[in-house]
């Protein structure tokens, strides 16, 4: 597989001298900070508060956090060690509800555990460091591959639309939905983007719109309204996003806002495409009304960015998360190959 | 015509002796500030910065626009004056390209003045003073006048979804949109509202939210990308919008983003309104492609909450308007009864 030529500015996520190690990505685009964690708490405090963020991301510093809670254990019994394990494990996998990859890449740990447990203490443990590492290396690994399939679908002088960060940010490597403009761009093609901004945390304008212009990509930033106008004015080609679930039927989780987008798209005709590792598919969930859906605090949209822009007492709803049905997307493009639906089928 | 029993909070616009009186609608939710301003430079620079804004409550303070720049005019001559008048006229009528209400109060004005150019310059002056007064009178009325066909359109228990701020605050009286809401809510129908937030100067969160609560009316804030799945979950019984202005064949320029809400309420199958007095409807312009779109600062969208929230230098679009067209709109609501399609036949 062709490494190609991008290189990402940012190391999103990394595991060095048995810490983990992240770019602040709340402190984006104004400043670049890296953080060090040596506690599992840490790393469920940077996920709970979006320090790292995008599904294959947070399924990694998962299994990262996973290590920094057993690789100190001084159990003698397995038995005392997988009571450490599941500790850590389950109190990771409930940071946030609606991504499936943490809990998979969390499981994955498990399961190796389980696999191992004959072998000595000090033993498993690094086994299981070198699983987390892998799982690190295969979303690396799968970014690459996603980009090679959905290149196919995208022609030299195309503007495409994205939503949120699908991004180098959102992965180990350069992303889902941005994997696919990355290795479009590096196969020569000219593509231009559209970036919605993404109310309310601004993945789009804050993430998505800092990575390409790292990368030198034309980037034009919109809120998350004009998208329809835009659409309108013929100017999109094809729709690209990431996705933090995929249902057995198809159905899809992805940052607010997805599920409107589509919409849109199929309105104007415009194809709507997911791009998600198969880690993103949870075949335990028939369909999207399955999916937990995380809802955060008010505060995210009434003092979104350091000013009070509501009214004191004022309702708020704020899903994270919106589930776009099967039938509204066009394929699902996966590390595996591009799925066209039905879905399940498929 | 009932008066009802809705008073509004703020007075949005008022001449008092001889000066005009806003509220800075720049400041709220958080500081309610009157402004009073004695010449036409402050009015344009009010309405330039959106200190007032709404269709019908900038015709209302072009209009008292034009009177600060004539009133002590010493002209002796007609044609003398008249310069003076089409001076501060044409300057003002240039401020903000999409509403046409501001034009239609200008020209009103003007004709106005041509109409009684035989008088004495005094008495020419306090007719049009007296004109001016009738536009934000005739707005008045024509607020209650919608409240009433409109509110014919709203069931008791029903929640209806809005966008941007076509409330009190953007009208002499009480609205447009939100008239329908307010005049239901007299009649006694328990009546909740979703307020898209309106990025990126977040009419809806400040200036919507705002009036409904001191109105008493059950209000939840929602970012415009939450919109489709509020929809979706079957929450909306229907869409009210106010409007900048109506080409002949009913297409709708309002604030951005209602073309994307059109499109998702017509998939959701919801009935969705423009509600608009007929000073917004524009005669001369065949359909919506001939209505010109504001464009502002980038700085709206990237440093919109007091905090840079986009990559230095990052190409921006910023619309302030989209156009709807004619086949996703349900009804017109204006003050002359429902409109039903075609808009040009009815």
């Amino acid at each position: 597989l062709d490494k190609g030529n991008t290189d990402m500015p940012v190391n999103t996520i990394e595991w060095i001298n048995n810490k983990v190690r992240i770019i602040d990505q709340t402190e984006l685009p104004l400043k670049t900070i890296y953080k060090e964690y040596s506690t599992p708490q840490e790393v469920w405090e940077a996920i709970k508060k979006l320090r790292v963020r995008g599904a294959p991301a947070i399924g990694v510093a998962g299994a990262f956090g996973v290590c920094l809670g057993i690789q100190t254990s001084t159990s003698t019994s397995y038995p005392a060690f997988k009571q450490e394990l599941d500790t850590v494990a389950d109190y990771l996998k409930n940071c946030r509800p609606t991504a499936v990859n943490l809990s998979w890449a969390i499981e994955r740990m498990r399961r190796t555990s389980e696999d191992n447990k004959s072998l000595p203490i000090d033993k498993l443990i690094n086994i299981l460091k070198a699983e987390a590492i892998r799982i690190f290396e295969e979303d690396k690994l799968m970014c690459r591959q996603m980009g090679e399939f959905g290149a196919t679908l995208i022609q030299d002088g195309w503007t495409v639309l994205t939503h949120c960060n699908a991004g180098g940010l959102a992965t180990a490597d350069y992303g889902t939905a941005l994997a696919v403009i990355y290795k479009a761009v590096e196969q020569g093609k000219n593509i231009k983007v559209y970036a919605d901004e993404t109310r309310p945390l601004l993945q789009g304008a804050r993430l998505t719109a800092w990575e390409l212009m790292q990368n030198g990509i034309d980037v034009t930033v919109i809120c998350d309204n004009m998208a329809a106008m835009v659409m309108g004015q013929g100017k999109i080609n094809a729709v690209f996003v990431g996705a933090d679930r995929i249902a057995r039927n198809g159905d899809t989780a992805n940052k607010i806002g997805t599920y409107g987008v589509a919409i849109l798209a199929k309105h104007h005709r415009i194809p709507f495409y997911i791009v998600a590792p198969s880690s993103t598919i949870d075949p335990n969930i028939p369909d999207g009304a399955h999916i937990p859906i995380e809802e955060r605090a008010a505060e995210e949209i009434t003092c979104g960015f350091g000013k009070q822009t509501a009214p004191d007492g004022v309702k708020v709803y704020n899903p994270a998360f919106d589930v776009t049905p099967a039938g509204l997307i066009t394929a699902w493009v996966t590390d595996k190959g591009i799925l066209q639906p039905p879905f399940d089928k498929n």
